[in-house]
């Protein structure tokens, strides 16, 4: 069979999973996710012995230790995994609910239902966690999934995919509900985006070249992940010994992350207070600093910032300094250079929180917290898929609720157009 | 200026006017509706004379009268438009909205905002009224808009834009807010669709060929209506009459639509009874019939549908009839064959009547009521800028609220994450 072939019929089969998916009970979703979850326990030596394939074939193949750490299922990464299918069983199903209802002046009542979106496609690369977090929450948002995971993880994929998909077969449903496109050939991918007929939504999950790639091709709808450039605003009205415990803890908690600070923005009047306390602090966490020609003059010896470094994700131990007159320039360089992912102001000052409240236009915005905290369990949607850039559908972390589309439901008593 | 840089510079104007457009208070948004609504009266020989330029062009390209008879716009025409943007004045500005807010257990607040998408483009054909009425939408939602309307309506589009575009800068606004693509060069739509760096959305209205090139080559997420093929199943537990007035308003009320009905489903048990009066009826006025076998025998002299004519949206007086055994045969022919846009249950039994809502998967289900209600002025959104018949950000009519996105906001005390 050719690739064309494989990858539609692969489609076909999940768009006929997705017309049972979206009828099962919550009852039973949650049921078969915990069923899924036991079954990664029972069956976590045949896991461990398929990902030992693929992590050596990592091994010959020259990757990185950090990719291949990614890579590997320990069986306390996969008692994790386990975890995760059965907290996503104890969330509230998305499915059904009534989102408004409201009566018309010719009396019918009009209202809004949450519904499936019906098959979505996961498009990631290394980490086989990936494929049973994803599936989780496109099973219990009543979507089937069509996956396709990076070729370094193929045999862990697959074993996960199989276990998940004898428990569909158990229970008598259609395995299409989760589907694998069990092919390495990269093309898969151009093949599948090209199927707007059969899937309803792309979510590429991995690096900046990956999601490029799929925003580029694909015919179908995407919803993306692109870079967080993160900034906090220390006003010159602000808790100055908070200031610097969400600065501290907005770059150091863990500095590899999407809502990690970049840029710290500094009111010139408590620069002189707030940046020698705050910078010791840093230096001795070890977080090289960059910081304008004013911060450089507070702070001897630091690196000058190049105009560049603004729009720079380091996702590493590494931040700009800027010195700003006042809360308008501190929104206008986070206007300039934020990715619009997660930005903060400390402050005290009612006005100037509101302000910054309502002006910057980021995925989440924060009034004296860190921006670590823009995450899907931290605001409480109980799980997340990602934290969306896009300003479509659904903008900052993706719950289950994200997950599904709504449609008018309209109760009448013979109303006609006139 | 060649044509790439010609269409980036109209949406960097687009982009910059976009972040004026999203701090526009409602009032003065509102009162600027109202100028433009005047300006169009006041200046209506200018719209009508630029107009009339248009009309000339199209007659002399032999184009068919109800091309001409779109393109046209008359002193009453222009009244209409005008109105129009006075009833999006008074419609609620959506931006700033809260739709929720809850506390988590670390004393943080959060929130969901509703926050302008940015610069929207809506990509359209002959019809010039689609250019005051997409663009009060927009800008009432806080939003810019970059328009690209057909050639043949070109110094209609024109004239319209600039009168909109003067309010603005009456008002020291940035004009780009309202931003025309003035070159009849279809190739200025692939280089708008590759823009998602500037343009944040697509709404393309017109026929499905503009759709299917929009679709494939759009980088930017597209919102769109593909066809309509709508259904009415008459149940053997129907209020007779009801379902009688229910499928006439449906296919007769304006049968060029996209929500009215193609074909009737109609129980067994009562298709004696009903058929032939409702065929009447139809015949009456001109409808043409195509019958399943079982419905031919039943009403004499009407022509026997064709597979196919089960997936036409005919627009027309035309009507596929079919018996059906029961609701669950009637749902797997609306599985089938609708393009999941509106379809209704006519019944008085309240366990059928529910499952065709939450079973059937279209923008709108109707329990007893007319496919025809499905439109954002009956539902009550105020006006629409089309009905989607996506499953992504918005499904079904597109009021004011589906031009914006959320952003989350977060209320903090020196909250980190831990």
């Amino acid at each position: 069979m050719d690739l064309k072939d494989l990858v539609f019929n692969k489609a076909l089969e999940a768009k006929e999973g997705a017309i049972e998916a979206r009828r099962l009970s919550s009852d039973l979703k949650n049921t078969l996710l915990v069923e899924m979850a036991d079954s990664f326990i029972k069956r976590a030596n045949e896991i461990i012995s398929e990902n030992q394939k693929d992590v050596q074939a990592a091994e010959k193949k020259g990757l990185s230790k950090a990719m291949i750490d990614r890579l590997t299922l320990t069986r306390s990464r996969i008692e994790e995994m386990s975890k995760g299918l059965v907290e996503v069983a104890q969330l509230a199903d998305p499915v059904g609910e009534i989102t408004k209802m409201w009566k018309r002046p010719n009396g019918m009542m009009v209202g809004k239902m949450r519904v499936p979106i019906g098959v979505i496609g996961i498009i990631y690369e290394s980490r086989p966690n990936v494929t049973a977090d994803a599936t989780s929450l496109c099973f219990k948002s009543g979507n089937a999934v069509i996956l396709r995971g990076g070729s370094e993880a193929i045999n862990s994929n697959k074993i996960l995919v199989s276990i998940m998909r004898s428990i569909l077969k158990e229970n008598n449903l259609k395995e299409g509900i989760i589907t694998y496109i069990d092919t390495t050939d990269r093309e898969a991918i151009n093949e599948m985006l090209k199927l707007d007929c059969l899937i309803d939504l792309i979510i590429p999950r991995g690096g900046e070249g990956l999601i490029r790639t799929v925003v580029e091709n694909s015919r179908i709808p995407v919803l993306k992940h692109y870079k967080g450039v993160c900034h906090v605003y220390v006003d010159n009205e602000a808790d100055l010994k908070m200031a610097e415990d969400i600065c501290f803890n907005a770059k150091v908690q863990r500095p590899g992350t999407c809502n990690a600070m970049e840029t710290m923005l500094v009111h010139k009047d408590i620069s002189k207070d707030f940046l020698p306390k705050m910078a010791k602090r840093f230096i001795d966490s070890k977080v090289q600093l960059k910081g304008c020609k004013e911060s450089c003059s507070i702070l001897e010896g630091i690196e000058l910032a190049q105009e560049e470094d603004y729009y720079k994700e380091y996702l590493d131990l590494v931040l700009n300094i800027k010195i700003v007159a006042d809360i308008d320039e501190a929104m206008n360089h986070i206007s300039k250079y934020s990715s619009s992912h997660s930005d903060a102001i400390v402050t005290k000052n009612y006005s100037k929180a509101m302000t910054f409240l309502k002006e910057v236009d980021s995925s989440a915005v924060f009034v004296n917290a860190s921006t670590r905290l823009n995450d899907g369990y931290q605001f409480g949607l109980g799980a997340e898929i990602g934290i969306s850039t896009d300003k479509i559908h659904a903008r900052g972390p993706m719950g289950l609720e994200e997950l599904t589309s709504t449609k008018f439901i309209v109760f009448g008593d013979g109303q006609l157009r006139t």
